[in-house]
């Protein structure tokens, strides 16, 4: 099921790229996005500098950084989570309007925001606030992604029309995510540096009902 | 209407690229776009490094960052604006001469140059200089833009030859952002931030000027 | 000899990426994996930061500078060995399943990680500890390297099957780095900065192997 | 004249890219290429950072920053050059062997030591070693490309066997600039600043062999 699309219009007004009738156009938006990703993921090893001040041994040094490569395996952790989101999202994809490809825009300036936020945490391991913008951040780049999907079904953008059923598992896939990141906002003040295991959950649960899903067909 | 190429040409010697000839040399000229895109978009968020002083909580020391918030956020509308102009403007084109790929270098230059000028303006956020400069590198962007259609419309690089009317309100499309940029500049001295607004008016006008256009087909 | 993909599942579900049946999401992971080589052949250089205080002579400042320029030379050499093997492991790649997608993340998590152990390594050139993490660093790349290699055997994801004395010669191809980076920890301990000439030996033993093979033919 | 390929190799010994055979393989070698361009490109806008005292006017500090403008164009100027030198070069290639693959990357790490270059002429914009050094890394990456041109053709790995007196030309664009760049390393201590000037004939001369090439068809 093909969705209709403006090729009829001249080029310069068409503002939505199909999938086979504009792989040029439709290859630079997912090309910006895996830079995106090549460069946040590249972006999380500026935090661990070396503190100036070097009369310690490397050692001890390297000992008292750990927050900061907690901080780093956390964020590197997210980061791949939303490489494999973003690949599964739009590999469903047929066409990308002009809504979509202004959600991708907001998405990627919420994934270059996660090494600032994980600076954050390393600079402040023990303060809950610094866990609960983290989760926030991690919770609005599900929303736009649960947003994205949602309105590409809406529009017939999708490649294939899914069946009720698994519509109804996609839509769990991404509102769970959403719920468990705000639930470790307030946790967050309770449970401090723990939170990060909410974040962790993440995949787990979309593994499980991915494999829910792959019992439907 | 597929302009005459140079394809006669032995390969050393042709200095231009056509999207369906060359499309391995076309395509690297649109990835080191998107690359520089991708990096820019990247460093805007270099400028948001926590203070080094660390002593005041988290909080105050966010909520003391304003100024480098707001400018992250006006640079990322920037950037995004540029990237969708910029694939806008190369999806019209079949063929990048040597002037096009002369001019794609300033332009990605001064994209590049937009994380700089973030900077000034979240370090002296109430210097009207600062907004005026910005103003001028965007209008600068705008300016290139328009040269590059212009040329291609003469030199009949253009997928398709467009009718004059459409033709007379794509000419606005490129004027118009110059002229809300050089306006800007002044205003920077009058209004300060609020310049800023705009900026933010380019893509509104962009938008107006498509519907208008998609209208006369 | 093409591996069965799971092709007939609705794409939304399909956990894996077949080179020719998903050309375009086969090649994010490559442009994903190239953009972050990119990005980490070009950290690389920001350890050469000038020295703050530049009183003395440009000529002397650059002089003072040469461990820096050594451990920069070294990470040059080692992560172009890390392009070269991730090029000619995919090239042999038929389908990315998610375990080569998952061990593909960490794969290049480590090789952001090469620029910040030779800061390291450039701050303290004469601690054997910075040698000994540089080296596991190396071996467990070479490691994750191994197992997908070995994980694409068994699971068929090879564009070829392999016969088993060129298997056997590859295995050794993937052992021997790993074996030659341990080998070079206590070393390290030992001959401190000359462990570098371990990490060289690396791919001279590759080419040997390498020609080794194709006299097999 | 397609060249003799390996095609008949298994993959994992094919130790070559035919742009043809390995369209995958052979875009890989392009893809981290324009990335490194790309980032290359985008960090010579680093060494622009206001410092960090702010006592003063916005204008005069930019103003006070003129040398680092200075080095930022001659550097955008340079990178630009080494875009179209490359792409220019690649075009030609039809097969990669593991020598063009090899000396590909010491011509990028060169490509990348610009900026680290750029900043020392803006540190120390009266040193005429500042100048020399610059110049010597430009040559370099000219030298490399000149080997890189000569491999291909006496290996017949070119997309076309270009007539004698082609090449003639074509060897002189490879020699000028190497001779441009030696001769500019003496002059950075009789004209100081001046020998920029040098680098932006490079690009000057090569556009008139071009020229004089496209004549002789």
């Amino acid at each position: 099921m093909k969705p209709k699309n403006n090729s009829m219009l001249p080029p310069h007004l068409v503002t939505s790229y199909d999938r086979d009738a504009h792989p040029v156009e439709f290859g630079r938006v997912l090309a910006l996005s895996d830079g995106v990703f090549a460069i946040a993921l590249t972006l999380l090893v500026l935090d661990l500098a070396l503190p100036a001040v070097t009369s310690s041994s490397l050692a001890s040094t390297l000992t008292n950084m750990w927050p900061k490569f907690l901080a780093f395996a956390i964020s590197v952790f997210v980061v791949a989570m939303f490489i494999d989101v973003h690949h599964r999202q739009l590999r469903l994809i047929q066409r990308l309007d002009s809504a979509l490809l202004g959600l991708n825009i907001p998405y990627l300036t919420l994934v270059v925001l996660i090494p600032f936020f994980q600076g954050v945490l390393s600079e402040y391991p023990t303060e809950p606030l610094a866990y609960a913008l983290y989760a926030l951040v991690i919770g609005a780049i599900n929303t736009i992604d649960g947003i994205m999907f949602w309105h590409a079904h809406r529009k017939k953008l999708l490649r294939v029309a899914l069946p009720p059923r698994h519509l109804r598992v996609e839509n769990w896939r991404a509102v769970i995510p959403v719920l468990l990141c705000l639930l470790s906002v307030p946790m967050a003040y309770v449970i401090g540096a723990w939170t990060a295991l909410f974040w962790i959950a993440l995949p787990v649960a979309d593994r499980f009902l991915s494999r829910l899903e792959q019992k439907m067909v």
